[in-house]
């Protein structure tokens, strides 16, 4: 039995030129991963037939699967579907299903009149099997050569991600049985990357060979993952389990979840494990805080409402942080973010508060208040506790580690009440 | 004269495995666009010395230039340093201006004891050229061949993007005469890529052939970019003014702005050029909107503050939406949205408010309320406009909609008030 491997391609003139960025590919990587499927590479190249043809011919020396995303669609630049016909050797015919289907979304969804063009978007190669997009109007159509599978599907995210869902992943578990991957991620945070590799050198030189270890660094914090692939699924989980349970141990301090969970997902869970609320005073952050804990569904349960208070008149008006407080110790202050902290909590009669002010540049500093001085507080019914940081980035990073550097310190204190 | 390529190679398993959606490629992209250098592809690979090769021998084959990212770092699966050396037939050896960047580093701003594996990031091969890293540990290295040039950057984004604007651009600018370039963007919304296609198709078939036209949908809107490659730079210009003014001509309607700018500064500018201060109240978006506002340097010139008034609770008490409003009429309906914009206006005494209120799913749904239904209302002191909309997405995209519309929504009523 041999490994699976594929490769992804993905097509569009915007992919090149930067104006785009390809998140697609990620998504595809993480759902072959998960059934096993080792990705050989990812390719981004133009709309354009010769650096089509090229791809193929390399994807098909490598990889038994070949995904494609992009040019699917209605415009002129759209030209993967007739590539793939000709590449394949086919001929263009009409595909009633599709018609049926794209003619059901003009009357029913878009409600608009169809026009040639969206007819068009129903003609496929006649050696392919068409799969039904229910998100849209391009199908995905596979092609089949050598044992090996090429699919195209349309690059609009949410229809891929569909199609993704309900065709490609029974197909290849049909066409092409696969041994597994198992992964395990931990997430730290508090320590740089290569501290973190000192803390666990001798462990990482002693790994099974068929075990493998990655650093991932995101602001501030660092994802740890071990990676193993083999046809024994127990055998298999045994092994990384074994191996992750001595990692966990070595970097206890540093641990915020042996899940491969983001921060404000971990955070959310505390608080609804806890039957505890929250709520934000946000200055510098302009509302990340509020958007990363409500982008998580069911965030009704344990987020009450947040104050972007951006401005002096907004701290003060809204969340009666003293004009004396902003005018002698600053808006930017550990005072301030007390206030901000303590009052938010008060008004929307929460268990927890987070608030955060600080500057975040390229403008703003002053002689004694540096780019990237926050003030982050921290309270519940009981204490406030305040600290100032001091982050080295670009508008964008401090505001990212402004984020996460809060949300960190809320688990810290959860998990200290409650655990 | 011939036209310059080239390749973009990204290293590292975590790109393979979905977990780092690659934004690097996107950003090397953009920048060489610029100055006119033609992307043949971008391909990531796994952390492995024969994929490297390859990739590396299939890049020379058809690019000038080949800048490649990530695996210079300081723990075991940063591999990239040692291929290049093989690959290039070199040997290492300790680079003295880096190593005193790296124990500058360590002294000064990380203020920890260096490590081994810290010295070893300054050993580096010895054919190649050291490009000094301001921002980290891990220089950059550029081999030469064949008139063709290898560059090796650290993967981390902020490190990359120093090192592209303080060297690469210079490097290829010295080395190799490029053409030029030309992009010219506009934004459109409230019309499908289709129907798009359709309004401009006459104009689109008479394009002269070296001007290429790319539709470049997002979350309901279209972008439009027409590019043109060529050595006469104010011919080029001169063409692509022409075709552009036509274009923006028919999409008239629908015209967000003919600069390659997001929705949320675009509305900035505009608030910013008639001297107008914003404030938003925001229940299903989270933060986002406020959040999207204040992502740009300068917003505290025109956003006072925002209220994230996720609960029924923080509607009523920081927004004053009366309790008879939100029992009867619902927290998602014309009533609540206008309440929470007026007030929100009130409150922060600004010229406009935005308020959103909505289902984004996947739960929340009742029987006449159906997910994605939501209310946005935008107030200034003269008058208050509400609109529903039903969106049909998952909860991501969702909220990405209704932050665009919303934004849409004040785009227009600040023209209909000014303009």
């Amino acid at each position: 039995m041999n490994k699976i491997y594929a490769s992804i391609i993905t097509i569009g003139d915007e992919l090149l030129i930067g104006q785009v960025i390809d998140t697609n590919s990620a998504y595809i990587a993480q759902e072959l991963n998960k059934i096993g499927i080792l990705i050989k590479q990812r390719v981004a190249i133009a709309d354009n037939e010769k650096n089509i043809k090229t791809a193929l011919d390399e994807a098909f020396k490598t990889s038994n699967i070949i995904l494609m995303t992009g040019g699917l669609g209605p415009t002129n630049d759209d030209i993967t579907k007739q590539a793939l016909c000709n590449y394949f050797g086919g001929k263009m015919i009409m595909h009633t299903p599709t018609l049926q289907q794209v003619t059901y979304l003009f009357e029913h969804v878009f409600k608009k009149p169809m026009i040639e063009r969206n007819v068009q978007q129903a003609e496929v190669p006649d050696n392919c099997i068409v799969l039904k997009n229910e998100k849209g109007t391009a199908p995905a159509l596979m092609f089949e050569k050598d044992n090996k599978i090429c699919i195209a599907m349309p690059g609009v995210p949410y229809e891929m991600k569909w199609i993704v869902q309900h065709h490609i992943i029974s197909i290849i578990q049909e066409k092409l049985i696969t041994g597994f991957v198992e992964h395990r991620t931990l997430l730290t945070a508090g320590i740089g990357e290569s501290f973190l590799a000192e803390l666990i050198k001798e462990w990482e030189n002693n790994l099974p060979s068929d075990i493998q270890l990655a650093y991932l660094p995101k602001y501030g914090m660092v994802r740890l993952r071990l990676s193993s692939y083999g046809f024994d699924k127990t055998q298999l989980q045994q092994n990384i389990s074994t191996e992750f349970e001595k990692l966990k141990a070595l970097v206890k301090e540093y641990l915020v979840t042996d899940k491969d969970l983001p921060l404000e997902l971990v955070v959310s869970n505390l608080l609804r494990e806890n039957n505890k609320t929250l709520a934000t005073a946000e200055s510098c952050t302009g509302g990340s805080i509020a958007s990363a804990i409500t982008a998580n569904a069911g965030a009704s349960d344990i987020f009450s409402g947040g104050i972007v208070s951006y401005s002096n008149y907004a701290k003060n008006k809204i969340l009666h942080v003293p004009e004396e407080a902003l005018n002698t110790k600053g808006a930017v202050s550990k005072e301030t973010v007390e206030y901000m902290a303590k009052n938010c909590l008060a008004l929307l009669h929460t268990d927890y508060a987070i608030a955060v002010s600080g500057i975040m540049g390229p403008t703003g500093a002053t002689h004694d208040k540096p780019l990237g001085l926050v003030w982050i507080a921290v309270a519940n019914k009981e204490k406030v506790i305040a600290k100032q940081y001091q982050f080295k980035y670009d508008r964008e990073r401090n505001i990212q580690h402004t984020v996460i550097t809060a949300l960190n310190m809320l688990r810290k204190c959860i998990i200290a009440d409650y655990q």
